[in-house]
């Protein structure tokens, strides 16, 4: 291995998290010598991160290179770390499908297909992975997380390691009880978007206790007077603290997003649950701003790429972001050893209950030696049975309907949803989804057929 | 092994099942010498099936012996084989707590309490039967097999086998498309009431294109014209033949009734689905008329029973009905093997994808060795996924709930049922159910509580 690690970002373009990136690798020190290639489909939006990186770099005094490249294949030559964060849908399809539902009477609902694009991008990056850089690791951070990185591990040989934010929930609550982060203890594992505070303790002791006492004298003031700081401020919302009594651990960052139907039925439903004043992160108030927060935080690194007298550094800070992508690699190639929460496959079945071929978020340590998923509390049956598992069938399908192209699939998939109300609706929306011009990729997957090739993911659980 | 074996009935005032058992070992060589012990808390029913049992053993000329208890215990003492056809809350409970329901909006539902009262049941017979004779067979006729034999498989050291009459179901397919069901091959694994048409032959060729022509060329017409003969002929329906296209494979028995909600949303629907002038099995037409015509049959019986000149025979018929228990017993004590469609644990996971410590319904031989679990064609994993794995969750549930007795597995459990419109709804239902005076036995579950005793059935899926 050289010192000089070639690092590929597969959608550069989304701008903030490039440039994110770029300043971790100037601030630690066994990367500030790397080569970074973008790639991005956008070629405005790549001229544009590629000019803000380079400035950026140089003004912090990094030796940090870069080159950029529309066709992804150039990009991962020779690559050691391929960042994988493209979203093949993107913002604006989403909202438009989610329109398409509205109109056959669904809130906030966009029809079930996400995961079959990203399917299609992910394996194909993960098989130029295999043939092109074999050696390289891939960080997965576009989404879903947890169906791309089971399906690519399945299919592929390719070291992958998927990441999220989410887990950083604990901090949100022991931000709320006052406590002081650095003396937390504290475990969280399941799948992604689908994680249990299975431990947590300050000083030494379980801090639960706070959590009950928390919700008992003061939940309620802060369900009343709280307003959201940001559309995914909702880790200490009244349902989040519902789900905790409901199932028995306390849900952390998106998972609280995850809960049942009954917090998602309509605005008012959500408000009650989620607050105000977006009622949760999945409305048709806080998904638009959202977004619209996006757009501005890319014209405004667009006016600084532009303006050759900004100071980047001022604009964007120099401080080491909280991201995990950066240490990792610290301590892979250089074996900087840390510890992360990371989504791998189950390897020797650690989170007990859940197949080795399903991808888990678990702790882990890494160091040069790879990646050593560290022991934790296990999850209740209570969570498996009512968090867990219907999770881990889900993906079972979207997989399968993705491999066999069955379309049958995706109308189970529809019937199931709760707002559904009957099955003519789900059939019809199902043919306006699948006609939809932007949804046309879909199509494809029909060139896979035999049901046979998904078999073998059935064949586990013999008991132990 | 004495060739007097003793039998003893659990729940024996389901007159006719009893007075058929004694038909079936009057007509069976090895078993007419049999002794008989009914038991159940009803006396008057008990004394109604002792007197006719008695009367119509003579009047057939077997040497069958007979003797009736409420004792359950007493009625267990050296037996060599226990049927155990008791059900706990009864039909008029049943009913009254769908009334409950539906005056909380409710169509047809019976608020998800039901298998906690037979759990209860059925455990406790099981481990008397651990306890008094250890040697016997209990053969569970009583639902819901599924649940309850996986349920005491685990919990107890009892030799079970599930019976069921679903299967059958194939004879109605074959009568449908003029087929002689000598000449037809089938095979339909699954859980009870789960069971699915994986091999369908006839005269040596795949059958399943007769099927396909039937529903093209005659369904259409069938499912205007055909109105059901009893309450549960809905085998050719068009819900059936829908079921059949969304998963590929054709719904057997009592399958049929268990398909998605959207079959069974209301009874304008369920008559769509399932036909004139039912809608199928289970809804506020079918259910009464089935019902009454249980009552008929009582009251005939008891009638005959009362009647010392009326003709048993003639009434009752004297040719072998196709139950299986006389025979299974028949092969077990006497080596007369056959071939049955039984419910047993999943040894060697011979269904694929199914943990070994839960029932299925599987084809078996059966001889003085005991079970042989038979090779049989798999189901695929679209049927695994969407009917299969959500049941065996399901009933994961049910066990956890009733073993834990947390009451935030019920209120999940009825928050996740289609019908139901909000939380409070839910909440204010369950509050209902549980304080429902028939039904306060499910308090008696608290007494369980430790989460841990059940951590043990979550350990299984290494992959292999």
């Amino acid at each position: 291995m050289t010192t000089q690690l070639k690092v590929a970002i597969i959608g550069a373009g989304s701008a903030q998290f490039s440039l994110t990136m770029v300043k971790d690798l100037c601030l630690t020190q066994n990367l500030r010598g790397s080569h970074v290639t973008f790639m991005d489909i956008d070629e405005e939006r790549l001229g544009m991160i590629f000019r803000l990186a380079k400035r950026y770099s140089e003004q912090l005094g990094s030796n940090l290179t870069f080159d950029k490249t529309t066709n992804r294949a150039e990009a991962l030559q020779g690559a050691d770390y391929v960042i994988n964060t493209a979203y093949v849908l993107g913002h604006v399809v989403e909202a438009n499908l989610r329109d398409l539902c509205s109109r056959y009477g669904y809130y906030h609902f966009g029809g079930a297909l996400g995961p079959y694009h990203q399917f299609w991008l992910m394996l194909s990056v993960a098989h130029d992975i295999e043939r092109i850089c074999p050696k390289a690791w891939l960080i997965q951070v576009g989404n879903p997380v947890f169906h791309g990185c089971t399906l690519m591990t399945r299919e592929t040989s390719t070291k992958i390691i998927g990441l999220c934010h989410g887990h950083y929930g604990y901090l949100e609550i022991a931000a709320r009880l006052g406590l002081d982060p650095a003396k937390v203890v504290w475990e969280a594992p399941g799948l992604n978007h689908n994680i249990w505070l299975t431990k947590f303790e300050y000083e030494g002791k379980d801090a639960y206790p706070l959590i009950d006492e928390w919700i008992t004298t003061q939940g309620e003031e802060y369900w009343r007077t709280h307003r959201a700081r940001s559309t995914h401020d909702a880790q200490m919302s009244r349902g989040a603290c519902n789900e905790y009594k409901l199932y028995g651990l306390f849900p952390i960052g998106d998972t609280v997003r995850r809960g049942g139907w009954w917090y998602h039925s309509d605005i008012v439903t959500k408000k009650h649950w989620f607050g105000e004043p977006f009622g949760g992160p999945d409305t048709h108030i806080a998904r638009p701003y959202f977004v619209k927060n996006l757009e501005k935080t890319v014209a405004k690194m667009l006016a600084a790429s532009q303006d050759p007298k900004a100071d980047l550094v001022e604009t964007f800070g120099a401080t080491q972001s909280r991201e995990q992508i950066v240490p990792i690699m610290d301590a892979l190639s250089f074996n900087n050893a840390g510890q992360f929460q990371i989504n791998v496959p189950n390897k020797n079945g650690k989170l007990q209950g859940i197949p080795e071929n399903v991808v888990v978020e678990v702790p882990a340590r890494i160091d040069a030696d790879g990646v050593h998923i560290q022991d934790f509390t296990q999850l209740p049956p209570r969570i498996l049975l009512n968090h867990i598992y219907p999770e881990w069938i889900e993906m079972e399908r979207d997989i399968l309907a993705f491999k066999s192209g069955d379309k049958s699939m995706l109308l189970w998939q529809l019937l199931n949803e709760h707002q559904t109300k009957s099955y003519d609706q789900a059939v019809v929306l199902l043919d306006e989804l699948l006609n939809h011009p932007e949804v046309r990729e879909v199509e494809e997957f029909e060139k896979f057929k035999p049901e046979e090739l998904i078999s073998e993911y059935f064949k586990y659980p013999k008991k132990i």
